[in-house]
């Protein structure tokens, strides 16, 4: 564990492992501690869309065995997989958050009901597509934070795309209507040094004030 | 600035500003530093789909001073306005990418080839709204890199989602059928100390291995 890792030493440093120690295991405190460090992004009016499954029953296991194609050495031997989630009603939750704001004193009851209002005018009546993108758009930025997090406290972690999305969630008991799996994090011990990746040049993918006959970079 | 800022301190310390000293301009050197940084992020196949658009000169801020309703102070007194994107044609990058891999030492050209084959078949050759959701969740990842990053150079952030996509790319000459915008953010040097804001507990967001009927956390 080091928990003074610096930012800059965590981002450098922070690098997909496909192996774990199988013998390692993360108690529910600790993974409680990361996920409380993890949920200080910021979100979109502060609605907090994320959500997560922590997977690490052996039985659940089993039965994501093969709907992790090419990521099962990762499912198998993580401390756990942890899903992320959006949830498409997170607004619903609009009530409890802005009471929260009020019990700590940084927000009057006018501003909140006026809140309140807003949100349910603009997200909570809005199309499902809408409230899907926010939600799994502020669950990416948890999961950076959750990445990071984890160097912290001596883990590793690797995010995986490729997974049967529908078939995770009706194994893992999710309702896939309401929630949308926006990452798959393997999370545990590292059995060997990770090796770094390339990137492209800042001035392949960045252009300053606008882009030249609409492209970005060069 | 304090590139020494601790991982834990960056993100407990990283709170949205609005307001910004108008006198601090970040140069163009910092500014790539920073964004190099940002980018050690991880992509899917290590595609890097997230492109920058910095906005700083006077021309283009004037122009986008009425396609940031509600947002306009950031816009006039931050030092920039970095527009994260994700490239819907990011795998038309994929040689350049893997042949970067082979350069370093670390791939051979023979497994360059079938990633390039199997990048071509399965995000190429994929529908558009497959690659714009690949590339909007990976500049996500970024995004939340580069607000913390900001920590250790000593600036703040704000994450901006209200504003007119489709005109703020008509003005800064960025095809929007090509890219897709993922947030908008403010950088700057703040005018005062940020507040904090509350979160949801973790057992109202979370579900240990399953959901429960349907249902994640409390």
């Amino acid at each position: 564990m080091n928990k003074d890792i610096k930012l800059i030493d965590a981002i450098n440093n922070r690098h997909s492992v496909k192996e774990f120690d199988p013998n390692v295991k993360i108690s529910k405190e600790e993974m409680e501690e990361m996920l409380s460090l993890a949920i200080r992004a910021p979100s979109s009016i502060n609605l907090q869309p994320w959500r997560f499954v922590i997977v690490e029953a052996e039985e659940q296991k089993q039965q994501l065995d093969k709907l992790v194609r090419f990521n099962q050495t990762q499912l198998h031997t993580s401390s756990a997989m942890i899903l992320v989630l959006g949830d498409n009603n997170h607004a619903d939750k609009v009530e409890e958050i802005f009471s929260q704001n009020v019990a700590a004193g940084s927000m009057t009851e006018d501003i909140k009901n006026y809140y309140i209002q807003a949100v349910t005018e603009q997200i909570i009546k809005a199309p499902v597509e809408v409230r899907r993108q926010l939600a799994i758009s502020d669950a990416n930025l948890v999961a950076m934070q959750i990445m990071l997090v984890a160097k912290a406290y001596g883990y590793d972690t690797n995010p995986i795309g490729g997974y049967e999305r529908k078939e995770v969630m009706d194994v893992l008991n999710i309702d896939s209507e309401r929630y949308t799996p926006a990452m798959f994090i393997a999370i545990g011990k590292s059995v060997k040094e990770a090796h770094g990746s390339e990137r492209l040049p800042i001035k392949a993918i960045a252009s300053w004030n606008t882009g030249t006959n609409g492209v970005v970079g060069e």
